[in-house]
């Protein structure tokens, strides 16, 4: 059978094709997806659930003139085979080659730049009301993951919207998992699993109404008491859409391609703000990733045949893997310890801890500012809440942060994982910019570990202070370094001399550490002796450390972060300070511009934050002198 | 009649009252709080409209045992009058006075300390999964304004108290408003003018459901055809509570004492999460403040006996009346224009612009980031949107700033009010991190006016540039200088050299360049002569400028903002990168702690930020040398 895929050039195509041609097209589409994605790694649970939503999309609608938003836009993939992509498809999530997400640089097709969750409803509506504003005639969609739904940017969006009643179609992807498994309330209205004390007053009301009725009293209300089963239908997944004045259609079958044309077709003609929900499996058609969606979520290199994942070169534990050990241990010795995580109990490493501790493990969904918030009330009575997010995720929690937390002086520990740059997913994902965002807050500490072992302790000195404290790792492997059995409080605000030198000293800050030393020992080699500060407190610094390496005329600093405001800014702060001019520092970091996408060590090679470039940028100093 | 009031130190005695003397009691309150917003300005409306609620929930409830959280803070001036600081009461909002939002190191009455909407929930779930965690037996209650209810957090709140069904009562406190008038679908819903699209909806779901029970089928039918009407009253404001697993109770009148006391005591036996819908009305009891609740939301000093708001002593424009009329004027030049604000129609100034341009104006309600992200749709297909924020809120879009603005490079213009300090609201309210927040996304132009003139320029620069930009202004009066009628586009990342000085320069970014000038003048008085720089662009730099000016070895940097980080950083940044060392930078600027509450002046005067303290953070380098 000769392929349909590869003669799609633009997506106008697909309106040519037969049922049976598109049913071929869904599976060419899902082997493609499997075939890249086992090589590159990649979000390939998702991207295989909505592949006959996206042919449905293609076919009835008229993209770029119309426009798709995707939420998250981890489930894209489909969508950039079918917009001029499948060439380049091989290129995925690499160095210069396509994004995981959808980016407006590289396609007209894609609307709107995506990667955190939640916002599709918000910036549909943007490009809705600014099609109204010009007078054209487009038709704007947003396609939501139900675990989306949760975030409250979603929310404040589909109150708006309701309100504005604009031409807008919210399509719901419901397939009962944001990353793992979903939580909340939401997903137990969607799922029809609704509280019997909901069902239970649904029926007195119901009740009480026809009661009121006189003539047909009496029959209504025993066809009322018989109804109590049937009531649960009455109260759709659709009520609570329709509250916010959306027209609810649904659910409908996501791999069902005839029902999905029939119903898009039908949408079409519609100009009010309208929500579809559809039903898909995360994973559809490989049964790998049907059986295990959350690993299969974003997963790395695979073997196709098999499903089996392939594991890195190293035997090195992840920092991800020793905090969840860490935790758990912590938890022992101290029962106020709590755990908190937005949708990420497998990301963060948060899973066997709540696996051992249910009841003070907190999934609270897509839903960092609750995250935050919630942690502060729980501190505000004496617990311990640990708030594992990643670092770009943060981001989202960043008032409540300042406000709920440092502003109470709260001790809350923020466990900061993807710090840095992360890889593949690129610009939306990298944690470059956290070590300067939470600097600037009064009262923080915050720490760096050089390798997993001081994680562990940073924790467990994190969790002995009166006040707010973050813990920031990178993403990956440890340095494969043995873990202590002991838990050391390390003393707040000293860093740590890991070696001497005259010529200079490098003050690194965490994942910099290990590159730094390497470059040390390169410059050694030369003849340039440099020494070598782990930093381990980003706030509050080691002032005098830091002073006492300044009388080598001259310090480089280096973090897994932007050098604007960043740690390296901090220790410009600090010698203004103390009024000590004639010292030559040299920032190291990442530029002001978003980083791309690429690997890790890739990453940092660019710019000059591995042991070579590190080197480089010492010597072009000191021999300059 | 004696005072009640003044008897009262300890909310425990209002249990031995009378209703009779209940009802005194909320006269005296009210008299209290009218009596101290009249002499200090505070958020009378808010107050007002809670006298009775929080007499009750004294009553019935037992703090500080019991928790009450109060969302946002600012109607919990009777809770403060009640829990022994009537006395102190007329310190409110003074500087070293009792704050104008609960704070937790001023009473064990005050649970959490707030000031932003909506995370009472979020807050007092943390405080009741704590209590269950430590097997105590308290209540835990969030009292939260339907305005506050649209902020996003909260429904990520709900969503999770749903989920967790701990023992939790919500007091939805209604009075149809936020700060000004309520918009959403939320609100709809609650005032029970559900479209009709919605009722029809729900008839023809009701009229199937009874169609398929064939016994009573015909009669039932007839039923439900005659129920049209009746179905609106089927189709509770509670609906959307209980499918998020509340129980519902309500609505009832929150103005009578009886009422509410019987309504909290049923609910006081209930373990399950419960949310009482309780009607009241803004500004109760105050005539002026009934009439008009908006401008009572939040009032500086007024006449008690008319209400009549007295005017501070300068006839300058405010900034904020300046932007209102700028946006009126751009919008007539340029009909790609739009405008957004978070429920700060008047707040921000857009009211007017709003009157005349009611297609291009969106007031989202409380929900900065969807305000953020519906932005970037609407920059995304080309309208040039401004959205007007105050500087501390904003860092609850900080995320979609970052990621769905500045990463696509969108051209959305920030109007940043209120910062700097911000006087009498305080810690919660100073907008004090925005430039050193703001500064490290990349791709942002950064610019701060000296004046409300140049206010106007900087709106229509920031409004020709191709990407983001901010323009960050203070609360308050300008400085009565005439306004230009044509608009000028500054050159972007040049500074202005106001006056030439040889003994140090003083780099001064916004409201702080009118002090830096009186500093030099006193200081030239005295001999000394340093040049003064209106920085405008904090981002860019103007680094030729700069530069230049560090060539009389002695720069200040003066900002109303956070040191850490923030413009004056940014000057040691460029010097590090310059490789420039030997100038003397002395950064002047708020420390890294929070900044209490008091008179804007008192603050900065405090904090050396007014012509004498700059003038002596001058004077004490140049003359040392």
């Amino acid at each position: 059978m000769p392929s349909i895929l590869n003669h799609i050039t633009d997506p106008a195509q697909i309106k040519g094709l037969s049922l049976a041609e598109l049913e071929q097209l869904a599976g060419e589409l899902r082997a493609r997806i499997i075939e890249v994605c086992a090589a590159n790694g990649g979000h390939l649970a998702p991207s295989l659930g909505v592949v006959e939503l996206t042919i449905a999309l293609h076919r009835v609608f008229d993209s770029p003139e119309d426009k798709i938003v995707w939420d998250v836009g981890h489930q894209a993939y489909a969508h950039k085979l079918l917009t001029g992509r499948n060439d380049s498809f091989g290129t995925l999530r690499t160095l210069g080659g396509i994004s995981g997400f959808p980016k407006r640089a590289e396609s007209l097709h894609d609307v709107f730049d995506v990667g955190h969750s939640s916002t599709s409803i918000s910036a549909a509506l943007g490009l809705g009301v600014a099609r109204d504003l010009s007078e054209r005639h487009n038709k704007v969609l947003a396609v939501i993951g139900d675990g989306s739904m949760t975030g409250g940017i979603a929310f404040e969006a589909l109150n708006h919207a309701g309100h504005l009643n604009k031409d807008l179609v919210v399509i719901l992807n419901d397939n009962e998992m944001s990353i793992s498994e979903n939580v909340g309330a939401l997903s137990n209205l969607l799922s029809r699993t609704i509280t019997s004390e909901f069902v239970h007053k649904a029926k007195k009301d119901l009740e009480a109404f026809l009661e009121k009725l006189p003539k047909f009293g009496k029959s209504a209300l025993q066809v009322a008491k018989r109804a109590e089963e049937s009531l649960k239908g009455l109260f759709t997944p659709g009520m609570l859409f329709e509250a916010f004045g959306f027209e609810y259609i649904g659910p409908i079958d996501g791999h069902n391609i005839p029902q999905l044309l029939d119903t898009l077709e039908s949408v079409k003609r519609f100009d009010d703000a309208v929500l579809i929900h559809v039903l898909t499996k995360k994973g559809k058609g490989y049964p790998a990733a049907e059986a295990n969606p959350s690993l299969f979520h974003g997963v790395g290199p695979f073997e196709p045949e098999t499903g089996k994942v392939l594991k890195g070169k190293g035997g090195a534990a992840s920092y991800t893997g020793i905090f969840g050990e860490t935790m758990k241990k912590l938890a022992v010795e101290n029962d106020k310890i709590v755990a908190v995580t937005a949708a990420m109990p497998d990301g963060t490493g948060l899973s066997p801890f709540g696996k051992e501790y249910p009841e003070r493990f907190f999934d609270v969904g897509i839903a960092e500012q609750h995250a935050v918030t919630f942690a502060a009330g729980l501190a505000a009575q004496g617990l311990r809440p640990v708030v594992a997010l990643y670092s770009s995720f943060l981001q989202r929690g960043y008032d409540q942060l300042a406000h709920d937390v440092c502003l109470q002086d709260l001790p809350v520990l923020f466990a900061i994982d993807r710090a840095g740059v992360v890889g593949n997913d690129g610009p939306t994902h990298h944690g470059v910019f956290d070590l300067s965002y939470l600097r600037l807050l009064p009262g923080i500490t915050v720490m760096a570990p050089k390798d997993e072992n001081e994680l562990q302790h940073m924790l467990y000195t994190g969790l002995q202070l009166p006040g707010p404290s973050a813990v920031r790792y990178p993403r990956g492997s440890g340095c494969g370094v043995p873990i202590d059995q002991i838990f050391k409080a390390l003393p707040v605000g000293k860093g740590e001399l890991l070696r001497q030198g005259k010529d200079g000293a490098i003050l690194a800050v965490g994942a910099m550490v290990q590159p730094a030393l390497e470059a040390a020992d390169l410059l050694a080699k030369e003849g340039v002796e440099v020494a070598v500060m782990n930093v381990r407190f980003v706030k509050p610094l080691d002032r005098e450390l830091i002073l006492k390496l300044a009388g080598t005329g001259r310090l480089f600093t280096v973090e897994d972060n932007v050098v604007q405001g960043g740690f390296g800014t901090s220790v410009l702060e600090l010698l203004e300070e103390e009024e000590l001019t004639g010292v030559t520092v040299t920032r190291l970091g990442y530029p002001d511009s978003f980083v791309e996408q690429g690997e890790q060590a890739e990453l940092r090679a660019s710019y000059g934050l591995d042991a070579a470039g590190i080197g480089n940028s010492v010597r072009g100093v000191v021999t300059r002198a």
